[in-house]
């Protein structure tokens, strides 16, 4: 990774803290335990993946960081509400997130229910303020995020995912899942950031989606890997959860090496469907890269 | 009740269960055990109280059906999704809705809370697609449904019930807590059906606020006075129930006939708010009358 790119992210990663923090409620404002938990679920780490492809897309087209920073807020905000929810007893049941206890063992059970829930509400909120983009556009920005957040989006693909534990799926099924459960938000990232810029032509919006496709995808193959190669302590979450709760991986179906080959693949077809940007997709080809040879 | 009325409310009810049929993917849409659960959750049941405000409201100004039909949509839509996830073990655990078993019985609780999630996002989707208004006020639409949903509204109402079981609560803590909980969707419901029509003075807007909070209050000292003298048979859900939780209620703190004066004061409260709207407010009065006279 070259230095102008790690000094890229870090300002990124530090901007979008300090602006989750700005747009959620103070923790001593009324319920002041809702949004102590909101800020604890929300603030104080994370990748910031999909505020980094949101800041990244929006170079395309130079938006402007106002509009940029409230859609990469509100990416982050269904994200971390879904990992609240997802963390459940009633469905991962997970004790350990980004190396802290989850809001359900730090906070109750009813909390993290709300917790997500105002989370998803706050999202659709910071999205709906003041922008600078017009209107139809920010109606359009938000019309993108509730598909990608719903039964068409990422709760589709969690819904499919508890169906599909102890069973058998194809590879195609797999496929299916997770371009539902992360790949949508994935892609709604890149396509806020293009859209923060400028109203989208078929053709950038196309080439946009192929993109954010393959990164969505190479996302899940890679974590599959590490998740049956690295150790908790440098994941931050329980390692090897998958292979112990019968779920189906990548690295289950085609073998670990098919599946580091599988993520390269698909690191070149992201680089490929930018060729049409130029310079401008500089950021975008580093998060592939990024995404690709992440070790965490 | 008059006839005319009854028709009304029969046909809007009708047209609502029919537009959120509508809104909602077949249940054999992949994930169909989502879809099908949450259709189970938001069909076939309820007094459709929002939508007949969103109708009610959208009389003042002339509104489009096809706005007011997203509008309403969109709010019944929150208010299901928060059913489902007041209902799940680790809320209020109740295995009665509308006569029918809570989701998380029907099916499961994961299942419930990818329910509730699901809905959530579909109600800023609804809202966010083809609309009649401009783009301006579309947004403006959508910001107010985010507001009423989380933790500055209906999310927020929740966390302080769920604070408040067992200890006791003023009349004030107790009327903040209610204006949060359910009064916020329903001040939201008048405002979306008046906003579907035209933009709002702020006169239009004030009263609005009046009558919305008065029938929001009247709303819940009403069902506290119904919880304590209606049968389950009646109400559709477990009665008696907040008195066995030791959750404070109007009937607790004020007496039963001082809490029947306060919703007929409301009643009257929200009448004189609607006197500079003239005949046109004809359904929000009514629906003021109903709210305090109903049964059940």
């Amino acid at each position: 990774m070259n230095a102008a790119f790690q000094d890229w992210m870090k300002t990124v990663q530090a901007g979008s803290e300090n602006d989750l923090s700005g747009f959620l409620p103070a923790a001593d404002v009324i319920p002041t335990k809702l949004h102590d938990a909101m800020r604890y679920a929300l603030l104080g780490g994370g990748k910031r993946v999909r505020p980094l492809l949101v800041y990244a897309a929006g170079a395309l087209f130079g938006a402007d960081a106002a509009t940029l920073s409230r859609a990469a807020a509100a990416v982050e905000m269904i994200h971390a509400y879904s990992l609240v929810h997802d963390d459940m007893p009633c469905m991962d049941d997970d004790e350990l997130r980004r190396g802290k206890p989850t809001v359900h063992v730090a906070y109750d059970e009813a909390t993290a229910l709300l917790v997500g829930d105002a989370l998803q509400s706050q999202a659709f909120l910071v999205l709906s303020e003041a922008a600078t983009v017009p209107p139809a556009r920010q109606v359009a920005m938000l019309r993108l995020l509730a598909h990608a957040s719903g039964s068409a989006g990422m709760c589709g693909g969690q819904a499919i995912d508890l169906d599909s534990v102890g069973i058998s799926l194809t590879l195609e099924q797999l496929e299916q899942m997770h371009q539902l459960k992360t790949g949508a938000l994935l892609r709604a990232s890149v396509v806020l950031g293009a859209l923060a810029g400028k109203d989208l032509t078929e053709q950038e919006l196309s080439a946009l989606n192929v993109y954010a496709r393959a990164i969505g995808l190479a996302f899940q193959v890679v974590d599959d890997v590490l998740d049956a190669t690295a150790d908790s302590a440098t994941l931050g979450k329980t390692a090897g959860k998958d292979a112990a709760d019968n779920k189906p991986t990548y690295v289950s179906i085609l073998g670990l090496e098919p599946s580091r080959a599988l993520a390269e693949k698909l690191r070149l077809d992201a680089h490929a469907a930018l060729a049409p940007f130029g310079d401008k997709a500089l950021r975008l080809r580093e998060l592939a890269d990024l995404i690709v040879q992440r070790k965490a």
